[in-house]
């Protein structure tokens, strides 16, 4: 009664055109890393739309006022409120390799929970803002 | 051609059973502010969801493996992500008064619109999990 | 620095073609009132939309397996779920038409919030259907 | 070209600890069932969520103004309209217990699409309350 | 550790009542196509949510003042915008047929995932309309 | 009982640092506009999400593939739902100047409220993927 679910076509190096292979390559430098997630190569049938979030990923997440983990989690906190389960297990990991802990984890969680009902709340009573 | 559009019935201390105050004076207490906001006023017609909401918003927003502002930037962050502009404008205010900056805001508010759109290619595609 | 922000255009009785005054006159009849909801008026610019939703509407809020006050706080509910402020008004009215306590009114408010919450969690984890 | 999709990490009773065993224990009690479903595994990763999720659902889940049949068809209903698979599948199995008829559910399902899309329209163009 | 993720209940024509049959022959006749889509079999389940849906898309998606391909990508761009992977693959491929070509998906996509973006950030400060 | 709703900060171009008025000079050429909406005055908060947004805007809104009406169809479609009252109205002032219809406008709207049903039920139900 069931059937396939997840169906992302995905573009791998060797099949992509060079300037796919190019953002693929300035992935692999920035993050030392030695391939791309999933989402990257699923993002490379649309060469624009993939180096367009990719820079934009690449200037967003560089260090600045916020270091590096507390981006982390706010990306994982946002990914967690939209429901989108690959992007919570991606930066799940990220945060974590970024030295977020199991403790810091279940706070976060229990934070977008309470904050998801909170805002539900008050959206739907329109609250008025407060003086 | 327009009309109201905030409508929440809000509940002040003076027209409060007993419970709700004993809720309205804990929340003064914690918080030590003369007056509870209107998001409390609100879920005042219903004691006993004010009083499980404050219970758990408590528990979860008091000082543990994250600090207090940490805490009030992922709220301040999910709240963008659901777009209720009520707690968009609540939390940006704890926020800065943990201390989170002009700098800071920008690049957390970076971060949500960035994790939006790329919580939703990833979902649209249903991008397998990464090894 | 803020504006306006309630700009449905609404078309009144008097400026209506007749197809849409028929569907006026059908909501009108069908409900008792002397003049629609808002709602009607502002899907009244698109008189397909106009007569397929209440055509819908109407067949699905009559009375069957289900009695009149539990569909209005179904309806209530999910409108509650989607933050739609307008619908929450509205359906809150009809439900307390039909019934609704206060006391009901809260039970309901409670169970949205925490499905809300927990649809968030099974699904942010994608938690495996129970065998 | 796909992958795993469903990556919930559950705990089971063996490898739980004390404190997620005695929300195990009280659930299987309160509900009369020999194991907790997926949902409360994977939530035992986070022990004080956990508690506080069991804690609100099984106050908001009692008898009281709406009887349990109605209040699992709302539970439903929000699941439905937040599109999450695992709720839904799991909530309706829980009001067909409470005597929820096919008849019923369709009727409750009809409801909730046609909510979604009236929530759609009223929210798109704020619609103005009416007087 | 994983489990089912798909569970739609689909009803094949040959244990399908006449009232589904009757929709079923309509939408094969209609598209020209030898069996129903999933979606249409999932459906099934509810025959007069199957009725009116298909009624209701049957009207929608037929020839007017916008073209077929334009219909499909709107279709489309809605689906990518709402995260249903279903529908997603569904309305691709329809709208493949319609003559959209990669190009022109690519630049839809870029629309979707923009105006996802500006969505948010306009609710989130609640930007007063433009005079 | 209500209270301000609308409260975005909007920044003038008078009172704009440099880089914010080269942003705004440039919109206010590409568009041959006097001045820039309330969206782009409210972003100029954080002038690095105004530059990265108004960068990507311009490429993505630029004719390519798809003519210039479809491309403000197809965000207005995305806007109407995701329920961004101030995208709504923006987004139908610019398609109707690339010269969408009434009768168009009214079929776009019937597809939106079309797909966000059928987008409900597909997920819902986690239709498999027709093979």
């Amino acid at each position: 009664m069931s059937g396939p679910t997840a169906f992302a076509r995905l573009v791998e190096y060797e099949e992509a055109s060079p300037d796919v292979r190019a953002v693929f390559d300035d992935i692999k430098r920035t993050r030392n890393v030695p391939d791309v997630n999933n989402f990257w190569k699923a993002l490379a049938r649309h060469p624009d739309t993939l180096r367009r979030t990719w820079s934009t990923l690449k200037e967003v997440m560089a260090p600045g006022a916020l270091d590096a983990r507390t981006k982390e989690m706010l990306y994982l906190a946002v990914s967690l409120a939209n429901g989108c389960a690959y992007c919570v297990a991606s930066h799940e990991r990220a945060a974590r390799k970024q030295g977020m802990t199991e403790a810091m984890y279940a706070e976060l969680l229990a934070i977008v929970a309470q904050a998801c009902e909170t805002n539900l709340l008050a959206e739907a009573y329109r609250v008025p803002l407060d003086g």
